[in-house]
């Protein structure tokens, strides 16, 4: 019994000697951030992985605290010239007018149905809140779902003709895998419907639902005539998870503070400060779009032309020179934009 | 170079081989649940986990969305004869009074500082709320976790002078064990504070704060005088986790049905439910106390005593019967109780 214990045990150690030399080799062979420029951002990402998941590393930060936290919106994908989930409710309108033929004659939903591009690009903050009330609740959890998934096999953006779950940045990819690669879990933490993406995320960006934290409504537990449960979206906010927001999503959803977190806009700004300003190591990134020809340039940090959606200003550049955050241009930083293109 | 990489592949494959042989070796000799009697409980649990994990099997469950949800209070550990996050209210009275003098003649607090148990005892839940209020909002919630924490190091409960987190139950402890050793995720979802919760359930139960959902408030985001961000509990409710509410913290911060679920009052109807409902296998299970002598006995299924806490009525209980809910009696099917007794 006890030859054949020894031998068991020898068995496994070599077996893991084998692995570890396997993993090491794998990892010394590869870069891990192909689609980056070698530049301080690069660096940046590449050395606090290493000081933060080495055993003995003074920087060294446990398993189980390693949360990484990304903006969706202009972080990992595009946003312009419209967030694609207000492009869904547009594009629902049609279907809630057949509905309730009644509201074909009130505003907003009228100016949506004149197909007028201009007076839709001119409804107030007031009118886009009115239809997405009418767009995004009222219905079965599972039927909102099944009806966002159907769109978003089906809805081409206007630039690239391509399906918007395309328009993901490769590099931010590389950076999600690369993390999840070194023990971090990846969450999405966005202004945007937390329903909405993740009807994708698991899909597009290998991330579940139980790590997207967003804006997100109440639900109402009923029964089916057949006597079945089910949940209907309600039209009751719980979270508004932008600015401020951000860091009170993570606290309900994640309840530990992110030892990373990537944004683009003010709307990220608490976030990147709640997350820098934990003890130990700490990384803070936000995405700067000056790249027009490959992609968009807005800001108008630095210079860049003002823009409606995922404003970048000054004050917020200037934030994050002061407080330490890794500044990432998408023309200098990034050689690679999309998987499948420029 | 060939020759090399053939022999890693080789090597590989036998450590593979190994670590499997070792893996299946070490599953075949150990009953995943020794603290259970041979039962139909037990069976139930063994026969599904092998069910939704076994490639192939009709009922087999994909690994990501292997959802387990248990209630707290009265699931994973004792609820009588108070709960004991309403106790560590009640303790924190004091240090509330002290801070604010004028509360000291005001109701409920005046009743709670005179010592009076049967007086106490007598508070409505409207001066409860005052209560939780008071001792869990209006403070950072580092300083909350702080004393939440240091509470539950001095604790003592009533009956066995242990502290709080020593009454959870084993054969729970097991069943968690081992549904996380089959791929299974594990959430908590009380009716209890989140926050509370959060603060041992990594160190009791192996279940990390993002993975505990509860009855929540809102936080507020503001700056230290050092210029750091913080988050202050609010006395706004977010979520309220019991009953109906349970599913729609589910929703709200998991996102996915689950597929197995435990429960053991009334508080959880709506979780078991909305589990059982879902389509593919399902396990719903329902823990009964029955047991005086080692724990308690209170219902008033079946016709244990009537309790203020943990309600588990005759209705739920053929709720139980008819949906196919598979009781767990803690009397008969429960070898051990506690990991430190009988």
């Amino acid at each position: 019994m006890k030859a054949k214990l020894s031998s068991l045990v020898f068995a496994r150690l070599i077996a893991v000697a084998i692995l570890c030399v396997l993993a090491l080799d794998a990892r010394a062979q590869t870069d891990p951030l192909p689609s980056w420029n070698d530049s301080v951002a690069k660096t940046a990402i590449v050395d606090f992985v290493k000081a933060t998941t080495t055993q003995g590393s003074p920087q060294f930060v446990a398993a189980e605290e390693r949360i990484a936290t990304f903006d969706q919106d202009g972080t990992l994908w595009v946003e312009k010239p419209m967030y694609s989930q207000v492009i869904y409710c547009l594009d629902r309108v049609p279907a809630v007018v057949k509905a309730k033929p009644e509201l074909a004659e009130v505003e907003p939903f009228k100016t949506v149905m004149s197909g007028n591009r201009e007076a839709i690009a001119r409804l107030s903050m007031q009118d886009l809140e009115k239809i997405l009330v009418a767009t995004l609740t009222g219905m079965p959890v599972d039927e909102f779902r099944a009806e966002a998934a159907k769109w978003l096999d089906t809805a081409r953006d206007p630039r690239w003709k391509r399906p918007y779950t395309e328009l993901t940045y490769l590099p931010m990819h590389e950076v999600m895998q690369y993390l999840r690669g070194n023990g971090y879990k990846t969450y999405i933490v966005t202004g945007g419907g937390q329903d909405f993406v993740r009807v994708y995320a698991e899909r597009v960006y290998g991330i579940p639902p139980e790590q997207v934290v967003g804006t997100a409504g109440g639900t109402k537990y009923g029964y089916a005539k057949d006597g079945k449960p089910f949940l209907t979206k309600e039209p009751r906010l719980l979270l508004n998870d932008d600015k401020a927001g951000k860091p009170e999503g993570i606290h309900l959803m994640i309840g530990r503070r992110p030892v990373v977190a990537f944004g683009n806009s003010d709307g990220d700004r608490e976030m990147l400060e709640y997350t820098k300003a934990g003890a130990g190591a700490r990384l803070s990134m936000i995405v700067m779009h000056d790249d027009a020809a490959r992609e968009y340039a807005y800001g108008p940090a630095q210079g860049l032309p003002e823009s409606k959606v995922g404003t970048f200003t000054q004050a917020v550049y200037d934030e994050a020179k002061k407080d330490g955050w890794v500044v990432i241009s998408m023309k200098n930083d990034w050689k690679r934009i999309f998987a499948w293109g420029p």
